[in-house]
This record gives C-alpha cells, structure tokens and sequence, in this order.
C-alpha cells in the first residue's frame, strides 16, 4: 500500500496534535525504504507543521503566539465566525514533506510532527502518500 | 506530457484567484491516474495556497486579515516599495502538493487551489509537475 | 547519488542565507536532467524559503517585517527563551520543492533558495533528495 488516512480528534479550540505515531504506522505499512512521504491535511480550518517535540511548552507557546498574530476582531465578512482559522490554515500549509530512511521518517533530532487544529475540537483527518 | 505551465492576470492588488479548474485541465492533459501534483510559483510578490471555495468571503477576509498582519509602514530599505509583498510570498510560500485520485485533485470537501496575488494587477504563470 | 546533506553556517541571530549554489551542486551530483528536487531543514528554530535575490535589502526587509510580526514578549513558557524561533520556523516552514529542468533548478528570474536562521550564530544542516 502506498497511500492511505488516518483520522484523529482534537479536544480544544486549538491545539498542536504529535502525529508522528500515525506517520510511523504508515510508513511501516507502506514498507519503502528510501523516499518520499507526502502528508495532506483535507481541511480548510487546521494545518500540518514540524516543530520541537521534545518540550510540550514549545506548542503551547506557537498556539499562544498564533493567537497573538492573528487578528481576531476585524469585521469579518465570512458568517461561520471562523476566518482567523482559515487565515492560520493558509499561513501554516496544509501539507509536509518527510524524507524516509530506513523505512522510516528521517527527522531532525528535536522534530515531531503535528497537526494543527485551529477550529475543534472536531475529527479530523489526514492523507499520506510514498514514493520511492 | 508531465508537466506545464498556465498563464493569469490578476486584477487587484492583492487577491485570491480560484486554479482549481486551470489545475484540473493539466491533470486531464497529463492522464496519469493515481500519483502527485506539484505546483511551483515563479514569482516573488505571489503565493499558492489552498482554502475554502464554497464562501467567497474567506477569500476576502484572509486578504484583510494579512493587510493587518503584515506591516506596511516600517522604514523599508527596498526601493520598489513593495517589501510587505515579498514577506507574504514567503510567509504563504511558493509551491502546493496535491494527490492525484483518478486522473483529478484529491482535495476535501471545501477546498479549493488558490493563487495569491499580492502585487497586482500583473500577468503571473503557474508551473505544474506530476508524477505516478 | 540521489539524496544527500550539506552544512552551512550563519552568522548572525536572524538571517537569510542564499543556498542556490549548494542546490546547484546537489542538482549536478544527482544528474537526473528533469524531476523534482526536495529540500528539507531538520532545525526546529530555522526553515527554508524562496525569495528575490536581485536586491539584497529584501532579505533584510523580510526580517526586519518578521521581527514585527512575531511577539518577542508573551510570557513564554519554553525555558530556553527561543519560542519566537520555533513559531517562525512553523510560520514560514521547514520544506521546499523545486522543479529540476536541464539538470538545474527551475527558478523564476528573482527568485533564490534561501535557509533562514531564526536563532543563531549556528552550525546548520540542509537534506536534499531528487526524483525523475
């Protein structure tokens, strides 16, 4: 197999999710060696990005930051009330790309990979695809 | 033929132009059913994104949102003047990933392939890859 | 050879730093005349990015917008006193693709590669992987 989803839930508003589990699982599943590891978020209000794993303060402070950044108060037009979410959707990237070695992924020593929910909490979910 | 390119004008100064049906046709040209996308903007004042299509307004609030974000009186040194321009091209960043499903674009349910013009009115081109 | 790393060093706290001449090197080990080239910054601190290289006031234009727009005063909780490092890194992100044509980067005119440190001087790593 060398494609696939899998879904996961986030409990708060926002919130980084680790899904560097999942990413292992599928690129176990896919059993190649050396490639490519394509990873796309379906959805128009989260993202997906890599950042520090090894101290949880580091999310908690990127959601304290983007809260920061992002204006919430602007006279939005769009009546779902969600448009900072969609803005942080565009700024952060809906997609990653994870070198694989070994049959699995070749990140830097303090690199995770997280989901970024900036609407939930909801269910979500997230396609990958290799390449060798 | 696996890769391409198309031309669009923009009409603003910043604004959010819809490529799904230009990404599509490439698609259809390149005929290969199940694989990778790749799409590459040339240009150092633009940005490929994706977002929601159904409501026009997210378009619209994301542009309102960055005019907020971005500072635009902040003594640049550039000459052209239009340093705020380059900053969005790099914050939204320049390339997309989308998965190939039966010769078209895998994307969810609300989204949508965007162009973003951020220096506008101008002539811009689109490259595009694929592969299986 | 179709994948491989070069290190590169910067010198000051932020920066962005022209690696078009490693890519063109890497491109010209691989050999492979049309494909894509990924780029991949294993650094939670640091990210890659494509932008004007004919004036060099735009870097610095990029980061003096970016010094703006990050909150350096935010009650932080990550001790080691670089979250705004780490929320750049997620904000302009850690990946690039860039089409291969004629065994080299397929740029537009004014456009470069650059790695951008948010939080040096530092010793850094770039990974590099090609595909026809």
């Amino acid at each position: 197999m060398n494609s696939g989803q899998f879904t996961l839930s986030s409990t708060r508003y926002m919130e980084l999710i680790d899904i560097t589990p999942q990413v292992e699982k599928a690129l176990s599943k896919a059993n190649i060696k050396e490639g490519i590891c394509y990873l796309f978020n379906p959805h128009t209000t989260a993202a997906l990005t890599i950042n520090e794993g090894a101290d949880p303060t580091v999310r908690t402070d990127i959601i304290k930051a983007i809260k920061k950044i992002i204006p919430f108060d602007l006279n939005y037009q769009h009546l779902e009330g969600n448009s900072p979410s969609h803005v942080l959707s565009s700024f952060i990237g809906c997609s990653e790309i994870i070198f694989i070695k070994n049959t699995r992924p070749q990140l830097g020593t303090w690199q995770k990979i997280y989901f970024c929910e900036f609407d939930g909490p909801r269910t979500r979910k997230v396609h990958w695809r290799v390449t060798s």
